[in-house]
């Protein structure tokens, strides 16, 4: 059997995500992320797809990098307003059996103690189809929400981090052991409680002294995402991640950075398929490639370019404000920038936004579903990838076209599920048992029987 | 037409919650609290009986009070394990469309910020049926969790929380205006930059310089649910709260407590109906007084003495587990256990500790469902108070036997709802708007125009 490629759909609990102003397209109902019901009928359609799961972005913050403002965001609605995306997990799960759930916490803002109580949580009522993706975070707005005036500096980050991943392990690992629970009705004892053990954690950056407050979950520690290709962000994927997301521009560089990760894996100690990298793409499907091609050309005049260099301004850190929208690549004085023209043959700042506006920084995968599946598969063959985080440009309809012409063209090409196989999220995706076992740093934090 | 007396169901993510033991009962299955299923089905039990809220009550900690240590507890499964409760709302409100839901939140482990955005995500999710029970914090071991070595001060506590208030006034309230989203397709303007304002905050506590995440939602500032009843704590209900719950021993001692909540409501520049006061109660029904006893007795033989004095100790903050437990009413030395015992009419520690094991210290209903509605008339006229908050002995059937046996009595006598009205939580409960208006403070923090 062939590789099979894994996909999630990319999503936030926010208007457009990553493709700027296309809420402004008729068929976009995005705008709808206030209801329950949209979320409801997205997770019925993703799971009609067999999706891995839907990958929940969050963001604590507005970016106001642009400008120095944010009122370019505020304008566009660029990932603002933007709603608690844990909040969207069970209504979603009650409408769905296997789809999965990457959702987004950042460390700075989930104080450990209940973090943790709430990931074992929803592992129980999803049956263990929880995953995290780990967030150090970037916007000094977000860090702003919580009393600091500014971001810690990006290494120390990752060094909190750390510290907040063994609290983690303890309290998913460690606080109970397997057959803690008896729930012996004669004897009148649910737990044993000398099966119960109280963390304490003396950390740099975290204390504690407690038990954890939940029995054990089908997956404990919950598949852990990770997004950082930072050298620090790295090392602490090739450490802790069981799935990496990376956004690389193009296949080649996409290759590096899976080479550099899985590598980096190795070197923790661990193999290199025990990582799954996920490659950002937005994919915009139609009979032809002639009429996918003009089909992008309609979505692209629904863009707000604001809204987009807002964005890629909070995620560079470089205010792009001052960017002269007309000018030709070869005269953009930025060598980041000019890179990333050159990334997306943009000939000029305005075809780069236009691509920006389509699922941010992100390759479009643009044509008939046999154009597309071609792209898909070269990205997995050439840059070892194992599958995809799929942007939209409107929802719910490019999550019904990716369900509808290329979920069908990549089974025929046997490179995708036709159903899902039976158990918890990391059991599915990984074809193993439901928990993380060494040399996975989360197994060391088990109380040996 | 009467006045319609309000119905919470009160509930925990927890075994058993205030019945310690009756996991024991062959018809109980609380110990299915990890299933979503099990939350989906009780949900729309509720809403069947037309309640008007499950009320999710929550402890961040262990009840180890009791002989110093959280073993007890533990073995009984006295509210322990305790999952997060704000995972089970989108779920509920998936298959309901009108039952509220009162969520505990502890200030001390709820980082403002993101707790605001929590409420107003579930505000818009559920259209505005959300209400958020502000606790103060109460154990040391759930201190323990945050790295601190104890509880704050009890009075130190209410003025974090009137810090925090603070907070949250200003972001649900003052941070977007009423007409701040424009949805201007054509402009590309989703909202307008100058309706949204930053919110600065220089607390004793709390610090903070953002915009609120999220745009307006139905109710903006949820339904302020409140149930302390020390002296700070009746104060800083009259100030805050829309509805206290209350869990007073007898009538007369709730008519005491309402009397009290009302004058210092009143006191605050509030009327005395602005504040709906529900009442602790546990229910046994049957189609006889007699059958409702001996189902009583029945019950009463799975409980679990040490679960009910572990939680008795973590609420009162005295060790019972030296009590002994064949003493005669007269012979306890403690006042405050004495008085309790005589409240319940107890002739024994046994006799107190078979009441406790059923729902808790709560007052026990028991009889046909004439004889509980009238018990039910009674409190309403004589306490003064608006409704009770219904703990359960056995899930779900008390919920099942509230709803089919109970509501139609009290429906017959026209005290009680025969369909929802429309709209948010607060307006069907208060039959007025779905905002807070002055002088309840809320409406200060809001933008004038």
């Amino acid at each position: 059997m062939s590789k099979q490629i894994l996909v999630n759909a990319f999503n936030m609990n926010c208007i457009g995500h990553q493709s700027s102003g296309l809420w402004r397209h008729p068929d976009d109902r995005s705008r709808e992320y206030t209801s329950l019901k949209h979320w409801l009928d997205l997770a019925r359609t993703m799971e009609r797809g067999l999706l891995d799961g839907v990958f929940l972005a969050d963001v604590a913050g507005v970016y106001d990098v642009y400008a120095g403002s944010p009122d370019a965001a505020i304008r566009s609605a660029a990932q603002f307003p933007a709603n608690d995306p844990f909040c969207l997990v069970t209504g979603m799960a009650a409408v769905t059996q296997h789809l999965g759930f990457g959702i987004t916490g950042s460390i700075p803002y989930e104080p450990p103690y209940a973090f943790a109580r709430r990931i074992s949580t929803l592992d129980h009522l999803t049956n263990g189809r929880v995953a995290w993706n780990i967030v150090t975070g970037y916007l000094d707005s977000a860090a702003r929400g919580i009393g600091r005036a500014k971001q810690i500096a990006h290494d120390t980050r990752y060094d909190i981090a750390a510290d907040y991943m063994a609290v983690m392990y303890k309290l998913w690992e460690g606080s109970w052991e397997d057959d803690a629970v008896i729930e012996d009705r004669r004897r009148g004892i649910m737990t044993d409680p000398t099966k119960v053990h109280r963390i304490t954690h003396q950390g740099p950056y975290f204390q504690l002294d407690a038990i954890h407050l939940c029995e054990p979950s089908i997956q404990r520690t919950p598949v852990l995402f990770q997004a950082g290709t930072s050298p620090k962000g790295q090392q602490f994927a090739a450490a802790h991640a069981e799935c990496v997301f990376i956004a690389a521009p193009d296949v080649e560089r996409a290759a590096g950075v899976v080479a550099s990760l899985r590598r980096q894996t190795v070197a923790a100690g661990r193999t290199a398929a025990d990582v799954k990298i996920f490659q950002l793409a937005c994919m915009i499907v139609d009979d032809t490639d002639a009429a996918a091609n003009a089909k992008m050309r309609d979505l692209q005049r629904y863009g707000l370019s604001e809204g987009a260099l807002a964005l890629m301004s909070g995620w560079s850190g470089a205010d792009l404000s001052k960017l002269d929208i007309d000018a030709r690549a070869e005269n953009v004085t930025s060598e980041a920038i000019q890179s990333a023209l050159k990334g997306l043959g943009a000939r000029s700042v305005r075809e780069w936004v236009d691509f920006l506006v389509l699922g941010g920084a992100s390759p479009l995968f643009v044509g008939s579903p046999s154009t597309i599946v071609d792209q898909m598969q070269r990205w997995v063959i050439d840059a070892d990838i194992d599958g995809f985080n799929v942007a939209y440009t409107l929802l719910p309809a490019s999550v019904e076209e990716f369900v509808d012409r290329i979920v069908p063209e990549l089974q025929n090409r046997g490179i995708y599920k036709t159903a899902y196989s039976e158990g918890s999220l990391r059991r599915k995706v990984f074809g193993r048992g439901d928990r993380l076992v060494a040399p996975h740093p989360a197994a060391a934090y088990r109380m040996s029987l």
